[in-house]
């Protein structure tokens, strides 16, 4: 069973295991890493009825979960691993807002994996990442099957690496550093779109650069929502005084808080560029209509009056003596000139021209 | 007695018991659920004399009331559960802020059913809905006789289900979860009409599109009136010491807590969302504008002068040597024309055309 | 000695009993009312030196000044009650911002009664009330001889009421609840101004609903200034563990804690929907200038390319082959009528008809 | 050595005496009053030199230095008192924002003196004050020699007032409320000005009331930096535990406390009063130029269409049968007036007239 | 391996030493000064791997290093004191946001100088500067070679100054101090842009102004958002209880606190003063084309009824009576007149002329 929205899930008790959210994958690929300094093996495509095959090892085990729609994955691990139903149907559902719950022998962790569509426009793609942190595991389940940890299963090959050389805390740090260090990926490319746009919307400010404002703005908003939350996620744990995590991983996880305010400081920044040039923009459209109306303006208050005395003397009187006099012509002409003269003159030293 | 608002109150005592709001019932109806795992009782249409038979029994009892203007139930209900003056005014006064109290023995829960109206426009209903939670009893009062609750009787009928194997603080919770998850649905339907307003905005951004836009916000405005205080009322529920919650049962209530944080993060979101439309609307607005007043200035520009020249071939001097010319007339078109393609050129440049 | 502003006094001494703030009437009117469960005794225009005789009584006493111009009435009940002289600076100084203040046996409680003038246009009235509760008595000044109070004395003639029965605290509730009612009929009649404002905004947006609009907004900062700090006064009482006051009757400072909450939730609704009104209104002027532009740029566009070919053919050069033909005026009328139609369908297409 | 501004002295180690500010008087005024119940000796005009003869007295004593030029004056102020060089550094540079802090065994607050130029405009005028106190010494140092501290030499005088009879720390207390009391009668004047300023903003709304408002707003935001800071200064003096301070003595700080609330409310409300101004401005701005362009409307409306006719009759076709026709002349009045009445009915029904 | 952006990192283990930021050097220069009351040894181009013999000895060692691409230097510095790899990895990425991190035995605080660069625009030159304080060390990472140190130098020469004769923890102090007094410079070199802004925007309110005000409001944001972090480090330094700072030096600490204060303070004021010249320039234009409108409509309200006349007598029918009328043409010149003048009279009333 699988659902769009939180809102299709309303009546159904609590801890009811039902995907909520876009289906991406037909099937969830599970994929394992045991290790510790001098062990490394790899499972992949492990099936979900095989999982308590790797319980009880030595090994620090890493269980991942690409793709949530088959359920019964979730529903395996909360049962080997004793998980509370209402963190599997967390787990399933994708509209989470980042959040940490500490439960007796372990942590729930969920936050958004981020990234920047390569084409025309700024979408952002969000890719939620559930993290159980227990004592000699971390199971990690993604919406999608991406990139998101493959620098981490790089790094795990190097024996004298740290990550070989600690617990499951540490990989678990990681992994949430990797998630963050996208962001600021995410951010250069925001970078990239708005410098230009700052540039152009100098030179031309057409409606379309309004529109593409606006759409960032959009995204900034969302992005903020998916991120900001982070700050007191990281918080709370480095106040945490579980057992899970040593004191010395604990520095690790000030490290990403403290990304974590770069990043929320910077979208911050962008939301404060975005409202500037909105300013820019609206003042220029402003600026415009002026210069229209001083065009106009010009053409009526130099023609119409000659447009007039022209006019009059266009009239059939039978009696008019202006028209018999022979000079009456040119100097007619030496009236429009000179009023012409007079007007530019005038306007000049308005400074409309 | 039945008074529209507060303010008709003003001068009575504290305690008095009249029902304050709209009328939507001409009476009360009182159901009763009693239950346990093994037992599942059922009682339509109590009469308020009667409420005393279902005490003292061994099953968790349910009693809900639906409609308000009859103050003779909230009366025995206080005569026979020992409930404060103050709270059975609460009750029956259909404009309370969501909040909590604590009594010596009892809880006192209020908060609103959301429902959007189904037919045209964005306007939401609201439904005040009051929890008692006792020991042993869950009392409820619902200022309308709607189907709020419906999902909760279907899952009373499992007797393997939860609810029939835990206490009343679990049953309060699950009146709280379907009253919380309906806000999802009203989400939903809120998504449904701000996507195509957004795009109809891009395409045409008539008038009707700002106040529907108005409308929309001064409704989100109302809801986070009626969803916002949830959050306080959530943390202080989870951070209480008091014996009618068990430890088990406050992670569902964190649980709600947590989806109410989704829902004041959307309202957050679509307020945002609006404040962009506005925007967009506004400018687009001053384009029009500029369009308008650049046709004026294309048509004015080119034709006044123009005019100006053909007013002076039309005046009726004796002496104008250029009428005589044979071939002024068609030179005269010269000049029209030439005039013309100058000025259209230069608004080309311009790149008003 | 009476002055109009607090920077009047600027130099004085603290404590000096000057009365600062409108003068409303001439005299202070001193009433006390003395009561328990069995007796009710009323005083009407007691003289201020009379006071001492109301003490020492095993009743409750209440005495309540209407108007602060007799300096003297403040500087006896200061003698006879020990009070701080800062504390009757303040009861004389009709500017306060509301506040409690405790001492070592009395609360000094100032706060405002806030009713709407009946007349057209919205214009609150304020009333300071300054309460002084000590262990057997309770001292009210009133800037106005108004009704405030009325209600109470009412209620206090009935024998089985809770407030004949209970100490001075509640009777300082029942003021206090008295005055916040009072919030609740003002904001009904800003209801019933601000709904029809809603609706003449939609048909006519005339510049006088905006200045109207403005006029609420004032009216709201002000009334916001004296409605808000009430709710730190009341949660202040409500922590506290002066002897003055019983936990019972606490639960009923609770429940006014929770009526300005609701109070100041209207107050920021009221806001929120003035800006909505601001907003369509400034749109509004916009789209009506927008319609003007178009008006005038049709007619433009229609005759100017017109009245410049009739120009054309009012020039009188002898030699234009097109005046002598005999189907040139029919023609020309069929140039008019076409050209005139071309446009229509071009405007048309617009949308501008 | 004197500088301008803070950053003048980049460069130089903390605790460098030297006078950071405009400069007001050449000399700094030294006068010292000693007094108790009994006594009451005042010395103008003292030397630096000779400032430890007026140590080792049982009266208390108060130092007021009047300008800060001479930089000497702080130096053996701060050798005699053994005092902070950051104080000192602190006292003579004018560009402190309020603050207390507290060493061993003195206290030192630094505060503005705020007044209103009597001229045209807007434009407060500010003047630092510091405050030392000692156990037995009150030591202020005043920017500029006015009269903020006239009525304290006034009242000082009365040997049965307060003052005479208790401690420095009431000394102290008397001088921050003369400044305080100042800033009301700062806000009465700004309340002349802002109350003409909104009525004649309704009558004309001309461009200079604008740059009066933006004046104010000016005004406000460099006033409220000056005020608002003593909030906490204030809080922080009740909390603290000092024992320079006596209990009685704390509630005439807090009495002050609650001036700069009231203060602070006022800017608060003149802040948004002047939003409002501006609010109204720029929307009858926007209303003005709809008329405009409607007087534009109308003209053109009426009379290009007629123009257009007479236009064409003014055409010199030989074939022009109407030309001949007797009755066409006043028929194309006819035809003139009434299409002229047509578009005023039109125009009447638009509203426009 | 030097890198442009955090983004760039991404898919690094932690600690990894690489530098981010902008290269403005090819080397890093390292000089290094031993002191105490005494003693003052100063040591220029000190190699990186010679480092090892400055420790161990009893005078305080300053480290100061000039540009970050030599991640070397870092590197055996870390080796040497013993240096966390997150704070070495933080000392070499030039996108910190300012902070204090405690260590077992060093604080490590980063920070940003702040330059006004001195030809046209206003645009403002980042520094990160991270300060290392250990028991007897200071070491100091400058981005850049610039001078912010150079006052440092100077008064080191002073053997009777405080820094000759204090520890480790007055050097960071003074260090700090110096970067914070510059903050003062910028500050004045930004009045001295917006001074002369306000009056030109007066004057004549050219879009150049804005552009140059949203450059300002653009550089606002990104100090703040390098200063605004230095409130909360300075406060947790002052409550800091670590060893590596007596008590006496705090004092000093508290008076960059207070500084800082002022700075963001300042900050905020230019915020609200670029604010209030955003809306004079916005409403500037609006008047401008108040005022071009009115120029248009006079002139046609004006001519174009005349101009309709005069055309009406230009009509060629044969019987128009008034044509043979000898007084015709004076009369209709007297209507020319007096129709022009009765509409500059009625222009005159309406105040546009
Ligand atoms: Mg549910
Ligand atoms: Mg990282
Ligand atoms: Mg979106
Ligand atoms: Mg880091
Ligand atoms: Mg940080
Ligand atoms: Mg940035
Ligand atoms: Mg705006
Ligand atoms: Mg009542
Ligand atoms: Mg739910
Ligand atoms: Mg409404
Ligand atoms: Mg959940
Ligand atoms: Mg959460
Ligand atoms: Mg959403
Ligand atoms: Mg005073
Ligand atoms: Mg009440
Ligand atoms: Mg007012
Ligand atoms: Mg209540
Ligand atoms: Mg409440
Ligand atoms: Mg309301
Ligand atoms: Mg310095
Ligand atoms: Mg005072
Ligand atoms: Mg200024
Ligand atoms: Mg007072
Ligand atoms: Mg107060
Ligand atoms: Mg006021
Ligand atoms: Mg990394
Ligand atoms: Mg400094
Ligand atoms: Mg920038
Ligand atoms: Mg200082
Ligand atoms: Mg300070
Ligand atoms: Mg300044």
């Amino acid at each position: 069973m699988e659902l769009n929205s939180s809102a299709d899930k309303s009546g159904l008790p609590p801890g009811s295991l039902v995907h909520i959210g876009e289906v991406h994958d037909i099937t969830s690929k599970i994929s394992i890493i045991q290790y510790n300094a001098d062990t490394l093996v790899q499972h992949e495509d492990v099936i979900f009825s095989e999982l308590s095959q790797f319980k009880d090892s030595d090994l620090i085990t890493w269980i991942n979960i690409d793709g949530l729609s088959d359920t019964r994955v979730a529903e395996s691990i909360g049962h080997e691993f004793n998980i509370h139903p209402l963190v599997l149907e967390d787990i399933l559902s994708t509209q989470q807002r980042p959040k940490l719950e500490e439960y007796e022998d372990y942590l729930y962790l969920v936050l958004k994996g981020i990234s920047a569509e390569s084409d025309a426009g700024f979408k952002l793609q969000y890719d939620q990442i559930s993290v159980l942190l227990l004592e000699k595991y971390v199971i990690t389940f993604k919406e999608k099957a991406d990139d998101a940890f493959k620098s981490i299963y790089h790094r795990m090959e190097n024996p004298h690496g740290r990550m070989r050389k600690t617990g499951s805390d540490y990989l678990a740090y990681a992994l949430l550093d990797a998630i963050v260090d996208e962001y600021f990926v995410v951010g250069d490319s925001l970078d990239e779109i708005i410098e230009p746009l700052e540039d152009s919307l100098l030179l031309n400010p057409a409606e379309e650069i309004l529109l593409t404002i606006q759409q960032i703005r959009r995204e900034l908003i969302s992005m903020r929502r998916s991120v900001s939350p982070l700050r007191e996620l990281l918080s709370t744990i480095q106040r945490s005084d579980n057992t899970l995590l040593t004191v010395e991983t604990l520095r690790y996880y000030a490290d990403i808080h403290d990304h974590v305010l770069r990043v929320t400081d910077s979208l911050e920044s962008y939301r404060e560029r975005i409202a500037i040039m909105q300013d820019i923009y609206l003042s220029s459209i402003s600026n415009k209509m002026n210069e229209t109306m001083k065009v106009l303006t010009i053409y009526a208050s130099i023609f119409i009056p000659l447009t007039f005395i022209a006019g009059v003397y266009g009239m059939n009187f039978d009696y008019m003596p202006e028209l018999k006099w022979q000079w009456a012509y040119p100097v007619l002409w030496g009236v429009f000139i000179s009023t012409g003269i007079v007007q530019l003159i005038y306007l000049k030293k308005k400074k409309w021209l």
